[in-house]
């Protein structure tokens, strides 16, 4: 039996955290980063730390084949003060550690809202608002892993900074590096409750499905991908990763409504 | 006669602070924010203070019709340490404080460098080499201000960050904001000094007529234009700068060859 992957993951207490070591848990072998050990958190040897604090962190990577980098002020409203302490310094710091540990491949949690003034345009709007009437869900134009940065506030610019550090880490140093921004993911589990997860929504289980595709696929460079279950109502492109990565989604928030 | 607008420049006593100050200075009028009063620097009414500190520049916005950030560790090799303290909080200091301060417009000196790798690739890779034999000038593939970011360092995740920085503040506050990947601008104003400078040089009249014309031009949202003089050699699109502000440069660096 070939040796299990040894994955590092940051923020490993956290919701996505828990559902990617909870459904992966066989496959890869996973080690825990973060500033606390909580309660009912992941049953895997976790390094406590401030991830703001370079040589605090840096001994947790050694060995690593991978890292899992979901550690941040994830609210899509955080102030400029926490996003660049939780956010900036140590997204630095996680690319930095990974490469002195020689690490070959990082996977950044980015979000869709590094692009989330473009909902705010044409068709991804109609549907956040649910007009739904004029529309042919064949025919919605999806954002895709090419369109210029439109963050939507602190939090975005600090996922658009990570994917651009992401870019020079694979560029300068061969890191291989895959950006995810990730749709909604929820601790419910459930896209009936607000009306742009009908658009948005990723089910746990596609979540983990997707992160399982970033650490086996064979060649990666530097590619970002939107994390978005099968919606029928999606305004992101999931052909990319469904072609680069062999993403399958299993879910499609309209069968819940 | 209408009334000067009131341009506070950010890196006031730096390089292009000088060039624009001395070449506009009659038309608007100038302050300076700097951390240093410079013999020999622009003879305008300077604030000094450390940009890192909200609270010390915070009041020298007030009252000015635009900002011209200029501040910053300006080396395209800038250290980690360097750019985290000298361009991300500054940045934001300055977009946050020409909001809170009703500023209309601000130009960010952003840079080549936030696409700096996509020079390893193609025509512009042969430019830089020095090796025109098999293209055509007319032919060359333009860098344009849609292409994803390819940050070549430190220094140019950081001006990355300051657009997507701009990009939020113009989509949620409706500031002004243009930003400048400017080219290789350099005091000696020569662009024989290095081959590369073929491409890319910027020389000092054009920047400052680039400067006229972001500020003096009516509507804008936000908008990234390429600063470069009109070089036979150049690899980055200025069409968008010459449509949108009527940019046009009248230095070619081949007339120096």
């Amino acid at each position: 039996m070939p040796k299990k992957m040894k994955i590092l993951v940051t923020g490993s207490s956290g919701l996505i955290g828990g559902i990617v070591i909870r459904a992966l848990g066989e496959k890869y072998d996973f080690y825990g980063l973060d500033r606390v050990r909580l309660k009912g958190g992941p049953d895997i040897p976790t390094s406590i730390a401030d991830i703001y604090q370079y040589d605090q962190i840096k001994s947790a990577f050694s060995g690593m084949d991978a890292v899992l980098h979901l550690a941040a002020d994830a609210s899509q409203v955080a102030s400029w003060e926490s996003v660049s302490h939780n956010n900036l310094v140590p997204t630095y710091n996680v690319f930095e550690a990974s490469r002195e540990a020689g690490v070959r491949r990082v996977i950044f949690a980015s979000s869709n809202h590094a692009v989330g003034m473009l909902e705010l345009e044409g068709a991804a709007r109609q549907i956040r608002a649910g007009k739904y009437e004029t529309l042919d869900h064949r025919r919605i134009p999806q954002i895709d892993d090419m369109v210029r940065i439109r963050p939507d506030g602190f939090y975005g610019i600090s996922k658009a900074f990570g994917e651009a550090m992401g870019s020079y880490y694979a560029d300068n140093f061969g890191l291989q590096v895959a950006c995810l921004r990730i749709g909604t993911v929820t601790k419910e589990n459930d896209p009936t409750t607000n009306i742009r997860m009908r658009a948005t929504w990723m089910s746990h289980r596609d979540m983990a499905h997707m992160i399982d595709r970033c650490l086996a696929v064979g060649s990666l460079h530097f590619e970002i991908f939107y994390g978005v279950s099968g919606n029928k109502w999606r305004f992101w492109d999931t052909s990319h990763a469904m072609r680069f990565l062999g993403y399958s989604p299993r879910d499609n928030a309209e069968d819940h409504y």
